[in-house]
């Protein structure tokens, strides 16, 4: 164990470095190839000291890499090819012998060695009016034609394209990009030549709109100054770039007309309190639609009531105090009552019926998990010693029949076939939904029921601020009695919630009942279809889990 | 176990309820108090079928409950008053003998039973003339007045003002609500009276607002409708009740000066500043100061830009986009990268320390701990096979020495002795400080500098979203250059921050190690003073932590 661990560490050290990520010392394969590629390197150093290296073996200890050196293999060759053409022939003989001749083949095409492609062409089996003429063919280009034409063929786009911004050949940059989707290198390759980087950014911002990426596309637009796309574009984006939106409409030349701006605004404090953005919703109603008492409302229906109040003062409407606020405030009550209502209806059904679930399953297990026997019934649970382990009583006794009740064929499990292993599956699928459904009275609903029970923690913890807003701007507005109601009802939930917390969480970790489970699980029987459902839920209720928590809900003073 | 399960569980499920938080069913004392209650109970039953029950009997089942029934008990004797004086004055005897007779006093006073308290106090040790004048001073008075004066006495504040509020003497009801500071009672009383019901929070508000409960005495003011002093009130408040604050000062009447109104809005603009609410700061700016630069730099600040270049062009200042928001770009892209920056050292700094302390302390676990072999030094850890549990041999060999290095005086331990106690408090409050600082070269280097490297993940993680607001916006005003430079170096401070979560909280789990040390814990060795705080750091060290986490940063397509 700690041998292992000084290993780790020492290996960590070593490997720790900010610039790459390197690969991890868990990663087996990788360490290997360190070891075989230094193995190669000594090789090559004992090799170059001696005063006539063998060629071959230079060679081999080069394609010997992971992954194989193949251009360093190849340079021996084409240096040889200039020394001794015997000695060449032989080397390529060699490489080709020990390397697929294709792969071997595209790599000199690679070092754009044409001779050298040629001279491994010649050891494969192809038929040279295959090659040759295409060899011939760029033997009759320019250097950086015959480059580009080579990194075309062998697929290396953004090569291919560097070596046309070298040709100056912007037409086909442009053509070359589009066609192949290099967009991203020719933006780089282009970073300094403004001119031209605004026309490959226009075609990238094109492409990224028909490829439906709205917002990069704005984006795109907007820096090289098409304000009329980049507003349609962030348009398209949805709800999220409204302001990039406007800024863009606002930024057009010649200038957006006020009708068709006021559309845009509203379409896009439509989508916005679609998204339940109330603030920024009523900030284009403000700014851009001139209506405050719209502003006011979406400001109420995001439970802003104080900066509602705020607007409606400073744009001297306080006629909207009556109107919408405090209609805002009636909504807001209103929504706030029904929806405490709900969770103080569901706590008060819910937990009661947790904990009559979980006393059945300790009674009676068997009744509880095989359904057979009637809860409490003569002769039932009555009967269990409560001092046996029931965790051990039921994987003992019950085990079997436990598991096989819910795929309906005792004798399936273990058995071959494909229509079994399909029937599995189709069971376990319907036994999924069975358990993510948790009906009454199935051995899922205690399960679902904590889960449910801990959304509504959740969604009780989340609406709090919204309900604290409330019941203070409620006060502001005089409605004190309604404040007083709301707030003593949201008090009452959050209390219930506590007292489900203790209740559905109880904080005695029962370690030795998790413990017991999981030594049966080494017992070697492993449930497959509808079972292994079973046993997931099993086991996910035996897993402590952490309670939600909620925190206390203030009272104002002043509600008495 | 599983029966003490069932019984809980039993015992929830009858307790479970909604309205209010009963005893829990650990709560051991209550559920004793509560049989003795049904004892007591049962014997009340049964007394209470005789024909003719023994006073006495009855009187002794009321005040053996818990709490004491002594009103029921007492309420025994009055009705015998009102029968056959001599059985009462045998009942009282009796009572007086079972319970401390002040507090029968007391409760018989609380009963208003003038006669009943008489005969009370008859029965103790008291000077007639102590409590005779008080009586029929009471005697004399109305009823309401009589029973005012007597809750007063009590001390049944709340009950005395009811009776206050009976009698119709509002002038008592402020005066006596301001005595005792019952402004929530008094408010509950006249929840309905509203005229009074202004006087009484106009005190409240007053009595919050010199316990400098600023924001809850605003809102007393703002629902009586004094915004004047609402006003000042939600201005010493601080920054958080700005809207409240600028909405109380645009209702009073007469309406606040226009230059009262800047100044408001100035403090409170800079409060929320410092605050570092850009947006509301820059909002007040905006709708209250009529100052758009002010308000475009303070959405700058707060790396909100795009809400900047969408209020400059707004309010139709594009000369703005050139001075406010692309010098607030500057200003944010320097303060990224010297923060990114910062964390690139950091990382790179601290980490490899990590390592290499953990590499020690696991190569030479001696030298590490005892710090008097040089680390790696002749001698030293290479000697410890490496298969040998550091654990147990540092349990085992060198806990004595490890542990009283630390407090500088190895024959104090377990001395009795104030002088070594004041002297072990003290020596454990330097060590801890020690632990806090974290020093290099001292044991707890290596548990500060993971917290450090802890506190920088989640500050990275935290400031990602600013930083790729910056990158988006720096690119919409065509500074592709800078946004490429501050991506560049947060993708490789999110990479940095990945590869140190990897390095400092490996994904093996020490399981052995931490059972081993918390079996050491029972080898019956506590240390005190310094030594505990060593010990806990070292305990603080194998407890497994969860690592923090980092997403993914994401980088902009239309940079390259």
């Amino acid at each position: 164990m700690y041998k292992d661990t000084t290993k780790l560490a020492r290996g960590n050290n070593t490997q720790f470095s900010f610039e790459a990520p390197k690969p991890s010392p868990s990663d087996l394969p990788s360490t290997k190839a360190s070891k075989v590629n230094s193995i190669c390197d000594a090789v090559l150093e004992a090799l170059r000291s001696r005063k006539k290296p063998n060629p071959q073996n230079i060679i081999t200890a080069n394609v010997c890499k992971k992954p194989p050196a193949l251009n360093d293999g190849l340079h021996v060759v084409s240096e040889l090819m200039q020394e001794d053409e015997s000695l060449a022939e032989r080397a390529v003989e060699h490489i080709c012998f020990l390397v697929d001749v294709n792969r071997l083949y595209d790599h000199a095409l690679g070092l754009y060695g044409l001779d050298l492609a040629l001279l491994v062409a010649q050891q494969s089996q192809r038929d040279p009016r295959e090659y040759v003429p295409f060899i011939q063919n760029l033997h009759r280009m320019p250097q950086l034609r015959r480059q580009f034409a080579i990194d075309d063929h062998l697929g290396r786009r953004e090569k291919a394209l560097a070596h046309l911004q070298a040709l100056n050949a912007f037409e086909e940059v442009r053509t070359y990009t589009t066609k192949h989707g290099l967009y991203q290198a020719a933006l780089n390759l282009y970073r300094y030549d403004e001119p031209r980087l605004r026309i490959l950014t226009d075609s990238y911002a094109s492409h990224l709109e028909s490829n439906s990426k709205f917002r990069d596309a704005g984006l795109a637009y907007e820096s090289i100054g098409n304000f009329v796309k980049a507003t349609s574009c962030y348009r398209g984006a949805g709800a999220t770039s409204w302001r990039e939106c406007l800024f863009s409409a606002q930024q057009q030349t010649p200038a957006l007309s006020g009708s068709a701006l006021s559309q845009l605004a509203s379409d896009l404090a439509d989508a916005l309190y679609e998204a339940k953005d109330y603030a920024a919703a009523a900030t284009i109603h403000a700014d851009y639609l001139d209506s405050v008492e719209t502003a006011a409302r979406c400001l109420c229906k995001g439970y802003l009531f104080s900066d509602a109040m705020r607007l409606v003062t400073l744009k001297n409407r306080p006629d909207l105090l009556e109107t919408a606020v405090d209609g805002g405030l009636a909504d807001g009550l209103s929504n706030s009552t029904e929806f405490l209502a709900d969770c103080k209806a569901q706590l008060k059904a819910q937990v009661p019926r947790i904990l009559e679930l979980r006393r059945k399953a300790i009674e009676d297990p068997l009744g509880f998990y095989e359904g057979e026997r009637p809860f409490g019934g003569g002769g039932g649970g009555g009967d269990i010693p409560d001092d046996i382990s029931v965790a051990a009583s039921s994987r003992l006794s019950t085990s079997a029949s436990l598991f096989t009740r819910y795929t309906g064929k005792g004798g399936s499990v273990g058995t071959l076939g494909s229509n079994v292993s399909r029937a599995t599956s189709k069971n376990r699928k319907r036994e999924e939904k069975k358990r993510a459904r948790g009906r009454k009275g199935t051995v899922y609903e205690e399960e679902y029921l904590v889960n449910s029970v801990r959304r509504l923690v959740e969604r009780v913890e989340g609406t709090k601020d919204e309900v604290e807003r409330l019941v203070f701007d409620l006060t502001r507005r005089r409605m004190a009695e309604r404040a007083r109601a709301v707030e003593a009802l949201a008090a009452e939930v959050v209390e219930g919630c506590r007292a489900a917390i203790k209740e559905v969480w109880p904080p005695v970790v029962e370690d030795e009942r998790v413990k017991e489970e999981g030594e049966g699980a080494e017992y070697g029987y492993r449930p497959v279809g509808g079972d292994a459902v079973l046993q997931d839920s099993l086991i996910a209720r035996s897993v402590r889990q952490e309670p939600p928590t909620v925190s206390s809900f203030a009272r104002l003073s002043i509600l008495g």
